[in-house]
């Protein structure tokens, strides 16, 4: 009997209220398909900013790579800045670990609405795969001049050969289980004329490997208008750490999934752990009113079964929420409902 | 009686076929209203480049300078890659004259379709005004290590005090003569760390000069779903280089109208003239087939005569081309209709 230990991070708001219910589903599936999960709990938070000075405790990196997955639920508070919390969490977590995939499912699930007019489940399915550890997200930028006329800013964006290289790769694999086989790269080499040409050559080169894959690319400005006017083009996007966190909130928002949508943090080598994450933050006004939507959460743990090898037990965990919402199964009130994220949880893990 | 100086350049493709019309309708706005404009045409293009290797002759900006306003078609042709076309000819005018300020209007055209279920005119009318000299696109960085594994590329992203308050003020500005006195600032600084703070600093800077201003700013993740969403919410929206040019392509996909969206490159103190441009570029798939729609184009042309001062002749255009589309005027294919380019530039002419 397999066994995987799972570092738990509830975070902050109502990533207290939905990790539970991620955690009741995983725990059913669990048992349907015959594995054990270890969990391990971390307090680590803005409250735990609040008492110690720190977000996670100095060895936290070295504590949670002793587990195979991390299971985070949101970080972020008001009052701590998004230096502090953000900066001091989720991304050492992400680049710590080098999860280098950022990978977001946009899908328009049936039950639930897109903002589109007359489009169904069969026009919104595809991935947005994000570069999750360089591009304009970096640590190298400065202020001069300070306080005067002449003041500016720098920050700079860095593509490298290796970080190019291997989330391209990745995409291109996720493209070859698909279906359609079609990926598209996402870029502005129009106008930002030194980082973007590279995105663009890196893609062409990768391109030669796949064959089989369809290849396109939009600069961004029109590819978002795109993923407005004509979502069913798409079935792989591979774009840079900015322009993937972009489409990564601006596919579920077309498929009318922004608050339930999943995401995975990949280190597809598996030299350390993988961490997985609704696309929701804390959400401070409905926090402490257990009324927030449990199912980003939720399919966030399918996401980590599927990284896990429990393809089955993930595949089963997707159809349950598909088959509830398509069922008018218990909603929460974002989805017009009057069900608790308790309710929610319980009713999917009961179906599991 | 009053004289403009206009430089027409048509470029390339199908901008070739919409600037006659929309100087038909410029001209038939000047006899209404009662003023002359003085036409120099130009016709630099990716055309000039084959012939002559340059995409404007060396001293262009300078003829372009004795015009107090330049209208220009598309830019681009396949074969003639973007760091030539885009550069050598649209890049250079926008920062040789210092058109810091790119505002392009969003808006729902009565009998016009967006593609969001039961959105109508009213939910759609905002503008973007975008920094339109530094940002993202700067020309810092290069390459390093080329060919090699530790190969990367870098590019820099500046924004000075100077860029920022200018294009902060006219944002306010703008934000004042409308209705809502609403103004959107889009940022990321949770993510890109050196700059965007220091883009939200000069816009908190700016608000105090402007309290009857109501404002807010999102992420520019969450902001792309939001106009999705809800661009009902949206008034004056404040965006860089980069996030302004995605929020003006995504905000007329929205609003339905990305094939006839206008945008103006305004130099607001006059220094330099401005540029009127269409949003869509030169079509090539359509080019020669004069079935383009002229509409953007026109449009522009009505964005150029308000900054000329024509106001009562601008409104008049857009007045026309809104009852025009709502009587179900002759249309263009783009629209579902059979009329080509030039039908629709007499009817609109015709109309003013
Ligand atoms: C062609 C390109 C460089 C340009 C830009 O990004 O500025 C275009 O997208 C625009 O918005 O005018
Ligand atoms: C919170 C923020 C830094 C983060 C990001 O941009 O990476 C978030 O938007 C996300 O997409 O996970």
């Amino acid at each position: 009997r397999k066994k995987y230990r799972i570092a738990v991070i509830p975070g902050d708001g109502i990533g207290k209220e939905t990790t539970p219910e991620g955690l009741r589903v995983l725990d059913a599936a669990a048992r349907r398909f015959g594995f054990d999960l270890e969990l391990t709990h971390y307090d680590w938070s803005c409250e735990t900013y609040a008492q110690t000075g720190r977000m996670m405790p100095e060895d936290g990196l070295e504590q949670l790579s002793r587990s195979d997955s991390v299971f985070l639920g949101a970080v972020g508070w008001p009052g701590v800045p998004d230096h502090v919390s953000l900066w001091g969490l989720l991304i050492p977590i992400r680049r710590g670990f080098d999860q280098y995939v950022s990978l977001r499912p946009c899908k328009l699930l049936p039950g639930s609405k897109s903002p589109l007019a007359n489009r169904g489940p069969e026009d919104i399915d595809f991935y947005v795969v994000r570069e999750n550890t360089e591009g304009e997200y970096s640590s190298v930028g400065g202020r001069m001049f300070p306080g005067t006329d002449r003041e500016f800013v720098s920050q700079q964006s860095i593509l490298t050969r290796i970080g190019c290289d291997r989330i391209m790769k990745y995409a291109f694999e996720l493209a070859m289980t698909r279906k359609r086989k079609k990926l598209t790269s996402a870029t502005k080499s129009n106008g930002i004329t030194f980082t973007m040409p590279y995105w663009d050559e890196r893609f062409a080169e990768m391109a030669k490997n796949y064959p089989e894959v369809t290849t396109d690319q939009f600069h961004i400005d029109i590819l978002c208008a795109h993923f407005v006017q004509h979502p069913d083009w798409f079935d792989v996007v591979v774009g840079s750490n900015l322009f993937g966190d972009i489409l990564s909130d601006l596919g579920p928002a077309v498929a009318g999934s922004i608050g339930i949508a999943a995401s995975a943090n990949i280190n597809p080598e598996k030299t350390h752990p993988s961490m997985f994450e609704p696309v929701h933050g804390s959400a401070p006004d409905i926090a402490g009113k257990w009324v927030a939507n449990p199912i980003g959460q939720i399919w966030s743990g399918a996401m980590m079964l599927e990284h896990l090898g429990e393809k089955a037990a993930a595949d089963a965990i997707v159809q349950t929420i598909e088959r509830m919402l398509a069922e008018g199964g218990p909603r929460t009130r974002d989805m017009g409902g009057q069900a608790g994220t308790v309710d929610v949880g319980k009713a999917l893990a009961e179906a599991v």
